[in-house]
């Protein structure tokens, strides 16, 4: 089965993403966040690119979320912290969330055949239903503005991590797991940075300028490695906690 | 100081390697072979792009070297294996030489204000230099037909990792050095192969490639960290020793 590691949205072709898992990863912070919404009950994620849709799409019952600049959208209920998304805030609720860079990696994902949300928080969640799918896996780190983010390069390393480990624990003989270069850059970058992933991300240029604007705090969260056990899938637009492997 | 690391000779835009000192890497095999053999008493390396140019400028007393394919180009006296260039072969002799990627990044490199040739072979003599020359420091990976290859990366990440050594150990106040995050992911990754880089080349795309083709020895010898005590320079289109930094 191949896995690759893509560094960054401009540099995926659509094409090598049909009929494939791809996992979407922004850790700084968009699929966290979504993660952290969904884990506290949210109902549905739907990620859009600009603020003009996520306005056109919020019905009642719907909250706007995201940022521009890494605040708030002015007349959005919030932002895209996620430790503003909590249960008393987003149970229950559909979120309509525009940021960036992450929800362009989704939408350039969509041609994929199964498309998940992935970082640092769920890499064990995403390795384990990514292998389960039985589709050749690409990880797309979503970068900033075309640029190369070190954390996204972290979580891809970490899920190429938990990838390995899942498929050498199964047992599989034959068939092997074929990394790209890119992707056995970013595993090696993960184990030396896994010791204390809160200190890669604070070093790296988004840790630092969310330090600089005060959400220092967001940026320990998203470095917590495997804090939450849930590979959300998006279908029909839609960002969703589906059934859990074992009851696939 | 900044220092950036770009993955592929496609993404160095010309603009922002002009004044700065370029280092050109590509471990498997170019600039590890022009190393050799000028650590070998080669007098200069004539790096160019295209056989025909190559055998243009082959005057009496020049060898051409290189390779299309990985292997020795008909009619060449030598391939592009490090090991092919001792002393008795390419001692006193000037080297005309074509690669496939090593080649193309040393072009793109042209309006650099410096450029060295660099791989893990001569990492510390690299990051000295280039700290002494003063400039900002541009580390170019060649990769392998505008794909990354992790070899070049893990290059990379010994100059990042010998620059902070150095200019940690250097005691300058102030200043700092500011390494971009694909730097700092190439750093995380270098260090956590370091214990055996011979086998993080054996498993890169290149590294498997090379074996099946008969040049195991070759990522051997490749991987070889600061085995050799010197940074070449290319000026006026020709890759020379110049005089150490000591006598500088």
């Amino acid at each position: 089965m191949n896995i690759s590691v893509i560094p960054t949205i401009q540099e995926a072709r659509v094409e090598e993403l049909r009929r494939k898992t791809v996992i979407v990863i922004d850790v700084l912070r968009a699929t966290s966040t979504m993660l952290a919404a969904l884990a506290s009950g949210c109902r549905a994620v739907i990620p859009v690119e600009t603020v003009e849709q996520a306005k056109e799409l919020q019905l009642p019952g719907h909250l706007l979320g995201g940022e521009r600049g890494c605040r708030r959208i002015p007349g959005f209920d919030l932002g895209n912290s996620p430790l503003e998304y909590t249960p008393s805030v987003v149970g229950g609720s559909v979120l309509v969330m525009t940021t960036t860079n992450g929800t362009r990696a989704i939408r350039k994902a969509e041609q994929a055949g199964r498309i998940l949300a992935g970082s640092l928080l769920n890499a064990r969640a995403c390795a384990g239903k990514a292998l389960a799918l039985g589709r050749e896996i690409v990880i797309l780190c979503s970068g900033t503005r075309d640029i190369f983010s070190l954390e996204d390069g972290l979580g891809a390393g970490a899920i190429v991590d938990e990838l390995l480990s899942a498929y050498t624990g199964s047992g599989r003989q034959g068939d092997h797991l074929q990394v790209n270069d890119f992707g056995l850059a970013m595993l090696h970058a993960f184990r030396a940075a896994n010791g204390n992933l809160e200190g890669a991300l604070l070093a790296c240029e988004n840790g630092r300028r969310l330090v600089s604007l005060g959400f220092r705090e967001d940026v320990a969260y998203c470095s917590r490695l495997n804090a939450i056990e849930a590979a959300p899938e998006i279908a029909d637009g839609r960002l969703q906690l589906f059934p859990t492997l074992t009851s696939l």
